[in-house]
Formats: C-alpha cells, sequence, structure tokens
C-alpha cells in the first residue's frame, strides 16, 4: 500500500486493473510479497509510480483501492516488514549522543573518540532479526559483569534508541565507490528505527570487536518506507563540519532532513529527538559505507545511530535520558531507568510544523 | 554437485532421473539455484541423501551423472556461492590469534581481551561481500593515519586471515537460545574463508564500534560446504577451558575437529594453521550467539575468525607471519609484509594424514 496524505492506496488493486501500466513502470512490480523489485528499479520508475499515483486520486480510483484514513478504520496494517533486509548497519551520527555515552562511560576523557569527526563510525548488525513494528521483544540473557562477580541472566539495562534507517533501492557493484552526489540514486526512502539494546551485555562483550549480542536480539522498523523524495522539502542545514572531513565525504548544505521524532514509554512522551541534529547525512553514510568498494544490495539498510541532541529533551535513549541510571524519569505508572517487562515503547516521526508528511511509528512491547 | 572421496555426483542429474526419491527426501530439492533449501530441511535428510549417494556410487549410477576426479578434467566449478549467505558474523576464536595481534598492537599489556575467556568474543560482517572462491579482490580505499597526517588512499597493509566458515542448515526461533548440545542439528557443514583485511583502514575507525570498511569490502569462501557430519571422525581435543567458562556454554571433549589449513601466496606455501588449536568449538560459538534470543536463518556464516597455533608456522595472517611489518618473508617472486597487487592467495584444508577428507580451497588475486 502507499500513503499519500490521508489517503491509503492499494497498489496491488490498482497494478491488477491495469491503473499502473505507463511506459516508465514495468508489469507486476507490486505482486511481490515485499518492496524490493520496486525499490531495485530506480529513481525513474519511483518517481513515474509516485507521479502516477498522484493523477490517480486526483482523478478518482476504483472501489476498495483508495481508503481515507481521516474516515477510516478499514486500514489495519499487520506487522509485517515493508521490504526484506540485506545487510544492516548502523551508525554513531549523532554528536550529542556520542558524547553523551563517552561522558558516561568513561568520565574525565575526551568523550568523542578520535576518528569521530573524520568520517561516520559504524558496524553491521544482523539482518536477521529486524522486526516489524509491533513484534514484541523477548528481554535477552547474557552474561554480566556484576560487583559479585559474572552471572549469566536476563538483562538488567534494556534500553532503545531512537533511530532513522535509510534503505537502499538500487544496488552498486563491488570495488565501486558511489559518491556522496551519486548516493540519492541508490537510496529509495526512510524508516523508522528502534536500535534495542542491553548495556550490560554490550559493556562486558564490546572490546575491541564492538557491540555484538548487547544489540542483535532485535532492531524495529516502522511499516512505511517513506520514499526520500518526500522529504526533499524539509532539507536543512545540519551541523558544521570542518576541514576535518575528507574530500571525498564532503558534502554542501542544506544536507539535513528535519524530521522530528517523539519517544513514548506506556504512552508518556519522555523525549523529542530531532533529526536535523545528526551530524553526518544520509548521503555521507552511503558514501563511507561503499568508500572502500563494499557493493550495495536492494534492502540495505542504514541506520543513523541514536539521534540526540544538545538539550536533555533531545535525548534518544534511556541511557542518556536517564543518565546512566542516576536519574530515574517519571513515566505514567512509576519510574524508570531501564526498561521493564511489560513496557511498551513507541516512536513517531514526522515532518512539517502541521505534523504535514507523517513517517509512522514503531512500537514494541517488552516481554520475559 | 556433491564429493564423495575422488568422485563428483551431479545432484540435479540424479534428482531428475529418479534416483533420490526415497521416503525421507522431499521433491526438487536440487533444482533450487543455491543449496538452502536443502540445507534447511535438518540432519534427518541430510543423513539420507548422503546414504543414498553412497549407494547410488556403489551400484553404479547414470552415465554423466557421476565424474571419476582422479581421471576426469570434466568438473569445472564456476565461482559461483555454493549457498545463499543469510547473516555473516566473525569470531576471535583463537587464543593465539588475539594474543599476538594483543602484542603488535598494544605491547607491554595483557593482549589478550578482558572477557576472551569468557565468552566467544565476535562481531556481524557484510553478508553481500561474501564472494565466491575465483572473485578477484578490488584493494580497498580507505582513510589512513599516516605520519604525515590522515590520507585518503589505497590500502597500504592488505592482509588475510585463515579461516573456516560454519554454515547454518536449519534456523531458530527469536528468544529461543539453541543449547551446544543442539548445535550440530543446526549446523550443516564447513567452508574454508578468507577474511581479508586492510589492517591501516581498520586501526584508525575501530574504536568502539569495531571493524567494518577494514573488512567489509571482501570475504571469499570455498565451493564446497563440506557436511558437519563427515567431520565427525576428526573430533579430538581443544585447548583447555577454565571454569571461566559459563556453565550454558560449557562443553565435553573432543570438541575440537582436526583440520589442517595450508596458507599459500603466489603458489609458495607459507603457514600451516591447524583448526584444533580454535580455543572455541563450533557448537559454542554457534551457542553463544543465539544466548540472546537472536534467531539463525538457513545461509548464516559463523566464521571462527584467524587461526593461529602456538608456533611460527601456525599463524594465519601476515600481520602475524611478518609481525606487523617487522619480519618480511620470502615467497616464491620476491619479499612481502603485506600483500602486492597482482598477488594470488590460496587457502587449502584437508583432513586425515593422508589427506583422507578434503574441504577444498578458497582463493583469489589481488588487482587494483
Amino acid at each position: 500500500v502507499a500513503r499519500i496524505g490521508e489517503f491509503v492506496l492499494d497498489l496491488r488493486q490498482l497494478e491488477s486493473a491495469g491503473l499502473l501500466s505507463t511506459t516508465r513502470i514495468p508489469e507486476s512490480v507490486f505482486s511481490a510479497p515485499s518492496l524490493n523489485r520496486f525499490m531495485s528499479l530506480g529513481p525513474l520508475v519511483w518517481r513515474a509510480v509516485s507521479d502516477r499515483l498522484a493523477e490517480i486520486q486526483e482523478a478518482g480510483a476504483p472501489d476498495g483501492s483508495v481508503h481515507d484514513l481521516r474516515a477510516a478504520t478499514d486500514v489495519t496494517l499487520t506487522p509485517v516488514m515493508p521490504f526484506e533486509v540485506a545487510d544492516y548497519c548502523d551508525f554513531y551520527a549523532s554528536e550529542d549522543h556520542a558524547s553523551n555515552i563517552g561522558k558516561i562511560l568513561r568520565p574525565g576523557t575526551d568523550p568523542l573518540p578520535g576518528a569521530w569527526r573524520h568520517i561516520p563510525l559504524g558496524y553491521h548488525g544482523r539482518a536477521g532479526t529486524v522486526f516489524a513494528s509491533g513484534t514484541p521483544v523477548v528481554r535477552p540473557l547474557g552474561v554480566i559483569d556484576t560487583p559479585q562477580g559474572l552471572i549469566h541472566a536476563p538483562t538488567r539495562r534494556l534500553d532503545v534508541e531512537v533511530e532513522l534507517g535509510y534503505v537502499v533501492g538500487v544496488g552498486s557493484k563491488p570495488g565501486r565507490p558511489v559518491a556522496v552526489d551519486e548516493a540519492l540514486d541508490h537510496l529509495f526512502g526512510v524508516v523508522l528505527l528502534n536500535d534495542w539494546s542491553a548495556r550490560d551485555i554490550q559493556a562486558f562483550e564490546y572490546q575491541p570487536l564492538g557491540p555484538f549480542l548487547g544489540k542483535s536480539f532485535a532492531t524495529s522498523v516502522s511499516l512505511w518506507v517513506v520514499p526520500m523524495w518526500m522529504l526533499e522539502s524539509y532539507l536543512t542545514d545540519g551541523p558544521e563540519q570542518g576541514d576535518e572531513v575528507p574530500g571525498h565525504l564532503n558534502q554542501p548544505q542544506p544536507r539535513a532532513y528535519d524530521v522530528s521524532l517523539e519517544l513514548s514509554l506506556n504512552g508518556t512522551p519522555i523525549s523529542r529527538p530531532q533529526a536535523r541534529n545528526l551530524h553526518w547525512s544520509p548521503s555521507q553514510l552511503l558514501a563511507h559505507l561503499t568508500s572502500n568498494g563494499a557493493s550495495l544490495r536492494t534492502g540495505d539498510l542504514l541506520a543513523t545511530g541514536t539521534i540526540s541532541g544538545p538539550e536533555p529533551q533531545d535525548r534518544g535513549s534511556l541511557m542518556e535520558i536517564a543518565w546512566g541510571g542516576r536519574d530515574p524519569i517519571d513515566v505514567g505508572n512509576g519510574r524508570r531507568t531501564w526498561l521493564e517487562d511489560g513496557d511498551t515503547v513507541s516512536i513517531r516521526g514526522w515532518c512539517g510544523s502541521h505534523h504535514d508528511l507523517m513517517l509512522g511509528e514503531v512500537e514494541g512491547t517488552v516481554t520475559q
């Protein structure tokens, strides 16, 4: 299904009714079980479909193929992944997040890793455990270092990370880096993403190979992929980058997207991260990822890392909001430093002061 | 194709001739383009096919479906992946490798990371850049820290890592750890693996998120997946593990596989790593990977990390063999500390003193 403003269009119905047959749109693109085939076709086809949908909506579409969200409760999205994830990697693109984590874990030292201003830091995550919004998250077991010694137990420090995930449509060839100014020929769209994290499991395992089991149990994404071109009107200036940035990663302003996010715990909003605070743009992340010749595949997912900002209300993880357990927060039904079983976390996202473009929601409940 | 001793059997031909139709083998398993469907069917089917192939070979098979490797040059394997990789992760399971790297990079400190004896350390790699043996490897570009400052240039420290890769056949459910003694119900087989590494790119980027672009440009695997059950006769005692190992990862001896490997550079053998020196067994790696509830998929690839041993001839990377650039080695056509363009690296593997079970070869040539 596709969504335009308050309307939801059933692409499979429109396609079988012949309404998507134009010279630029191949046949049977939307009868596939995922968006991957469509995503692989590139910007000309993406735009052609988008333009055609706008025409259809204006001209009036056959009964049952368009649903008005304002009126209807007839659109139910089941928790099914909107695309098949190929490789998933996760970055560390927010300066305030990287710096807050440094201050909490390594007080008194320079909070930013040495390479941080020169290149986007990132790592590969587990593609097989990226789940659709609504999928319950089972509290992970792990080996944890406690004052009483090592134990093997359920995590006591279950956290969330508010992120955006950029979805690759068009793949690339091995040995051929994609330049910053070519990145949008490859990037199809964006999802909301919650990178669930077990801070105690992560703390014990992460040296020197980085996050592994502290993250690999679950990553949740929203059910909609919002095409990049719909975000174009929300381009804005991102943080300044100094001459630390090497030439091949340079990108002029405006390079940030003005997406507002809201993190809620059991229905109580607890923070308002802003994607415009991200230091590295999606084009820079994609250019860096391929700069060593690594190829892209349709369905690759590049996440930003936790989105935080300079103010306390901008913080995108409990680790930062409750400052490593020091400052409990009030939610409707109690106080929290970390997540408890039964807690429901949701992230919503939108662009524009009147919520002009909705990015949907990613939600999950912690179970035992 | 399947290989038994010196014979190669064409499974697709045998299947369409009806020779694989037994009660335990589903239809059309081998008409698929990869082994994944067969691998997903589990130990009973794997054994049934294996038994049936032995029968066919003894009884005599139709013309053209069996090739004698001793006589024939009629079996040519094209560089096509024998299976589709789902998630790829890489461990750090050799104590001598981890310890050598510690001594080279952090001299004077404890060379083993703190958690190393308690849990297998690992990270996720890039599944989309796992290539079949024979695929050329393009020298990666990256940001490198030099005495003259940061540069963006082709790596000057291109290395190899001799590894085994264990291939998952049967998947598992999210939130359900697989126990050590259940791991072989999930693991289908083993490949030889070369984890190409750019040490200078890796050195600049790896704190705190681990290896990323220093590894993600290419990983090569052999064209054969050797089923785990064929390795059973080569089980042997691995290194002793103390009571640092938590209960859920305990596994009695014999838990190591006695696989001999040989690393050659431009045709000159330069080391002989032994898989029996690996500290952690494949069952322990798989149990650890799923211990946080992360699910498995058919095609997941778990690599051991570089296989080194106590003696210099056991070392599985140039970093260790030439000790970080200090001790150049002689190869037929010159001296090397790192790989040069045009260099061909191959890894062969076998079990038994008379090469009773061959694991094939993984090979690649460095190009500009």
